[in-house]
């Protein structure tokens, strides 16, 4: 994807020098090879360019580089894990990257205030894992956990950044004490509402998880993902994953009682409960595998949008009504998290066509979809953040006024525009 | 508490016309028994005056009130219930008051996506009872909760607000089953600490209040109160009111063990749990009545402090020391959320003393306090706000960069300076 803006001069050796100080010889990057990771992204849309990559270790190193770059105007792109999907941490212009990855220290868990302070760099899954160490739960929870950071996770809604997160100071929960996790088949996504809606009921505030899935979605992450096996003997036009984690021993029980109803009522036609922790981290292998295995299926145009949640059936209905008119033989591949109305909906290739011509409508179909979403009050983007990918979108869906705001926002916090510009405004 | 800027220029009755087509005849106050109510507040610190109280009736209505006032530069203050403790919402120079409390229209309950849309104007005990109705619980809970709105409630922490806010989408929770209280007598809040987190290991998420007292505190509220009575048989130094709201049947069984445990590990001297709802409701209405239990004893300098919920035995410790040390015979009356580390740390003059002398010691006191809570790293201001009662005391603490940004915020959204001017900056 060319989002090139007009070229930022050239980095002077003199100035390179002064920036190389501040972090130390060993962690300013200018070869070509050091850089090279810095610079593509896991779903290859993006790739940028850059002289220089700084590697800080401390508040006071990031403070010295905005100043000297602030000095010389000087444009920078922070970055943590580099596993966003919408180009907001790539150097799209030649920026210089500030890379967060060694402020990677806890400084403080406090468990009587319930709350861990993380610097930018700490990887997700660490912060997860200290706060079990001390029986806490730390409730962020994705598929990149184990290589983004929180700075990033942090700054994920925000793509162009008004700064740099050096720390944050996270809030955490009790951890539960009893997780149970079912693999449930159903015929529609108005069923799958149903069931949720039984289950918020039932299970009230232990309800932690509840993600639908098209039979396609399973299908691919079954045919293409390694050791992924179908949790159910039939096929079932739609799937849910759903778990219950509960702070008292009673999680196993309310998951039965749901189900048991929900088979009652006709809501659900099969379902089974993770027998053990390996089968229960099989059911969320199967989930987590949806975004990668639609990569062996060709081209995938991909939307991360959100709508109410009661409107999640009418909007699946409308929406591939509306892409496989547009494009005969188009495969919508959605799922996502029913509990937030928030829907991966991604659409594969038609089967045999040619991936780049497919692609090539990216922006035909985000319009198709878009308009969707915003007929029906939702928003063009839910987790995922703006970036670069979307940042053409939110102008035509946003409300002017909001635009103007945000921009004089960032035009305040961040006057010379050097703060990874180009991002979202 | 005399906050007064230069006056604003008076309003032309040309211009006072113009402001009362806009909301018509009925809605527009400019009688001066009218506009009392809106001038003065609970607490008897803060006397505004104002010659025009406005009352639209919609979105439409506020947007032309603020082009009217933008026109001719005439400054406004917001105001819901009116029942704010620091000032934010009078008018101290003569301002046009805008009231919310019209618009108190709950637009829509959404179960699916677990949201209801208010109005500013709707009454937060409106929108509590609305959300149980539909089996739901809008948790956000406050003494003033039967006369304050949503549109102050969202303002409280930011008195001086960028703009007005005219209606709000809320997140509702599932409704607990049972709710299940207690009233525990202790020896220190270094007890208490452990009380809580005993609590929060055995409750998990379903502790949901755990409210400190001193001695003192639930004396004046017994002394003071109406139909207030005592607990517990014996008298204990500190008290704590806990209660577990659970989605299951189980919450009376969770409070049980945990104050079994306490007792066994002498962390908790007595306790008695509420054997129905009454007997519920007195114990919260003897927390309720602490504040205006202080009344009759006196004048009372007020702080709204919070600290690391680990530092609230230490922060009592030594302030209590400082403020006798200061003015000996003065009475600390702290009580407060200990979960949040957040305590309204009153201070009720010497038995016997000026009232006025004493309250003329207020901001003597507030910087005894304050240097003690910056010290541990908490804030001068928990769940009250800023307004104009600590205004001055936010530049003493706040970090310089931190101010310059929120000016700037405020200069950008309200370059006229006409939104609620003279609040928080």
């Amino acid at each position: 994807m060319n989002v090139a803006q007009p070229s930022a001069p050239p980095l002077s050796p003199r100035l390179i020098a002064r920036f190389r100080k501040i972090v130390g010889d060993k962690y300013a990057l200018t070869d070509a090879a050091d850089i090279a990771p810095y610079l593509t992204e896991e779903r290859d849309l993006f790739h940028g360019r850059s002289p220089l990559v700084l590697r800080p270790r401390s508040t006071a190193e990031v403070s010295a580089i905005c100043a000297l770059a602030s000095e010389h105007r000087i444009a920078l792109v922070p970055q943590g894990g580099n596993t966003g999907l919408v180009g907001g941490q790539t150097p799209h212009n030649g920026e210089v990257i500030v890379s967060m990855r060694r402020m990677d220290a806890i400084r403080e868990i406090d468990t009587a205030s319930n709350t861990m302070a993380c610097e930018a760099g700490v990887i997700l899954q660490v912060a997860q894992r200290r706060a079990a160490e001390v029986d806490r739960l730390f409730p962020l929870s994705l598929g990149a956990e184990g290589s983004c950071t929180i700075g990033g996770n942090l700054s994920t809604n925000a793509g162009g950044t008004l700064g740099i997160i050096t720390a944050a100071t996270l809030k955490l929960f009790p951890k539960p004490r009893a997780i149970e996790t079912a693999f449930v088949g159903l015929a529609s996504p108005a069923q799958a509402l149903k069931l949720l809606s039984l289950s918020q009921n039932e299970a009230a505030g232990t309800l932690t998880s509840f993600e639908l899935a098209a039979e396609i979605a399973v299908d691919f992450s079954i045919r293409h993902g390694i050791d992924v096996r179908a949790p159910l003997d039939n096929r079932h036009p739609w799937y849910v994953l759903m778990e219950i984690s509960s702070p008292r021993d009673d999680a196993r029980a309310t998951l039965e009682a749901i189900l048991a109803k929900a088979m009652d009522d006709g809501i659900v036609d099969d379902a089974v409960i993770a027998a053990n922790l390996s089968q229960r981290q099989a059911f969320w292998k199967l989930r987590d595998e949806m975004s990668a295995a639609q990569k062996p299926e060709g081209g995938s145009i991909k939307h991360d949008i959100s709508v109410p949640v009661a409107a999640v059936p009418d909007f699946l209905e409308q929406a591939d009504a509306a892409v496989r008119q547009l494009i005969p033989g188009s495969r919508p591949v959605p799922f996502g998290h029913l509990g937030d109305g928030n829907i991966h909906y991604n659409i594969s290739q038609p089967i045999g066509a040619d991936a780049a011509d497919f692609l090539g409508r990216w922006h035909e179909v985000n319009a198709v979809v878009f308009d969707i979403v915003m007929r029906m009050g939702g928003s063009i983007s839910a987790e995922h953040g703006i970036g670069v990918l979307k940042r053409d979108e939110l102008l035509d869906v946003k409300d002017k006024t909001a635009i103007e705001l945000m921009r004089a926002v960032k035009a305040m916090l961040d006057p010379l525009g050097i703060m990874n510009p180009g991002k979202v405004l």
